[in-house]
């Protein structure tokens, strides 16, 4: 199979999955306490942004990786569904941690879902890309030593850590895993940093 | 017409559906017991993995039958469009077995009718894939010889045997429904499986 | 511009304005009835089977009024960025007409919309089917004699009247609505008729 | 890495917000009132239309900015990210607007952060385009001299201006806010009118 049909898909998924986010994001109803409902829910507005970019480093990362390949196979395509799988979880993870995060019950458990997600997300994000180029090599568009694809790999387990860090930071701290999740999302946006994949 | 904006149609649909399943996921509202109702609602997590990779193993089998195609007609637009429009029914057949699973009354209706949805979706793609091989033939890239082609339908035939078995099986059991259908998926996920169109 | 832009993101709205629909269909809360009331929810499914299969109609025949043009100017974006946004309405008016037309007050009115919505969007399909052949013929990529272009148009216009009758029926009867829309949708989905835009 | 995947991202990222809008328009539950009810939400209308028109010409100006490009780089997809995130924010600013437009208390603050939100996003998209014409002219497909990228660039920030107007105006009206981002919306849908990016 082409990847063309592969990429297409995935951007439907993951441009559905960061635009839901913003289902979210609540409406107040009470018109006498608007500002003050709206500065209330800032967890909202944190999470959304911190989701929609960490999102948005998934698809290009996802452009890169996929863009490596000639053509795909089954293997390829099941992972690129569990991985796809994952993505679709986060908005779900994204409410749950917004709203549980400036209560005094929940908030540990609420963060360490959210952190969770995004490190079962890099996860199946790791092993699609392993996969490709330790598994299916004979399918990549361009050959690459094995001193490049271990690199490419080793970049992908590193971008593992802060996601664990930040579930298990979350027995401390739910402000704490919110700080590293969107630390993680600045920095590679930042232009001095490179994305995992690239 | 040419199948490439037919398919990208498709891909739209089939990526919406699949990412609305997320909207399935509810999040709890009472901090003080967050841990236990989010482990209460676990037939919501298994009816989205399972959904989730059902679709998207649907989304796989639609590729191939579509891509033997060199171009469509108005006939297999439409079979293609009721198609869609079973796809499109299973977030809600998602959301109403797995609010019902745990339940001692309705339990057995709601998986008859989730497992019914997901039977519809394949009788309806067993007769786009018949309607194309059988009385389209001529719209075909390739030729396909009348065993290779009998040879496809009929794996999409026994495609449908484990829906009605999952389907029928819900008047004594929405777990072995569950059971049924999550075992489809995982089987046509495993690398050792072929799916139906291929 | 190009028209493939264009398409793809006509697609896009199409897809998820026709995947959105499912989100009207509601699972009901009761156990104990659970069988009653997704029976008395019949009207759901209906609209949602006739808007699903209306708006894949619109779908193949955008793709066939687009197909016939070689570019596309600001006047023909701005007409199907208004063709877009009925699309967009029929959701909304899908639930409408779905909640009412069981109900003893508000039947006729909310019938009445849907239609309404449902005519607005063939006015504004016929209105760009027309800017394209009549206004800006040169944007053609094949020349069309002016007869051929009359006979489209009067295809377009002759679409339009089960709509009008549809609207204006809803003041007697809410089910006779339904009945008209339901009997388009199906008309033109058997492959006997030819779509207006063919 | 090239402009196709990029323009096909964002075109599904505003395609689905775009077509969300429609979840703001609720189905009124008093079936006595129901004429009453639908007259009296009138602002989710002319909120849904403005912000429906408004991210159909930004999607128009999006193809012909990135249309520019020969090919990206990491900044480019960053700043466009941004834009985007900014898209997907409308859905929330339009349905704050809309259930707080005829309140008395809380309109000035909802109109003010709908305008704001558009500002926003006019200022990401001048952003973004000021790092194409000005930052990266070597990613561009065809030369532009500095009077006509300095032109360009004059026009998004002429159309800054109204939204900066609104989102003040907002302190003394939110139907003038209404009032300025609906003649926006409807100056550029115009055949006379130019947008910013052409």
């Amino acid at each position: 199979m082409s990847t063309s049909r592969l990429e297409s898909f995935s951007d439907g998924v993951i441009a559905v999955a960061i635009t839901l986010l913003v289902l979210n994001i609540a409406v107040p109803h009470q018109p006498l306490q608007l500002a003050h409902d709206l500065g209330h829910q800032w967890p909202t507005y944190a999470a959304y942004a911190t989701s929609f970019i960490t999102i948005g480093i998934i698809w290009i990362n996802h452009h890169v990786v996929i863009g490596r390949l000639a053509r795909t196979d089954h293997s390829i395509l099941m992972l690129n569904l569990v991985l796809l799988m994952t993505i679709g979880v986060i908005p779900f993870g994204t409410a749950l941690f917004a709203q549980y995060l400036n209560e005094t019950h929940g908030s540990h458990l609420a963060a360490g879902i959210y952190a969770g997600i995004l490190l079962l997300m890099s996860v199946a994000f790791a092993t699609l890309n392993w996969q490709i180029l330790f598994r299916k090599p004979h399918l990549l568009g361009a050959d690459l030593d094995l001193t490049q694809r271990r690199k490419i790999q080793a970049r992908f387990m590193t971008g593992l850590v802060p996601y664990v860090v930040a579930t298990g930071v979350a027995v401390a701290s739910a402000y704490a895993t919110l700080a590293i999740c969107a630390t993680v999302a600045v920095f590679y946006a930042l232009p001095i940093a490179s994305t995992p994949a690239s």
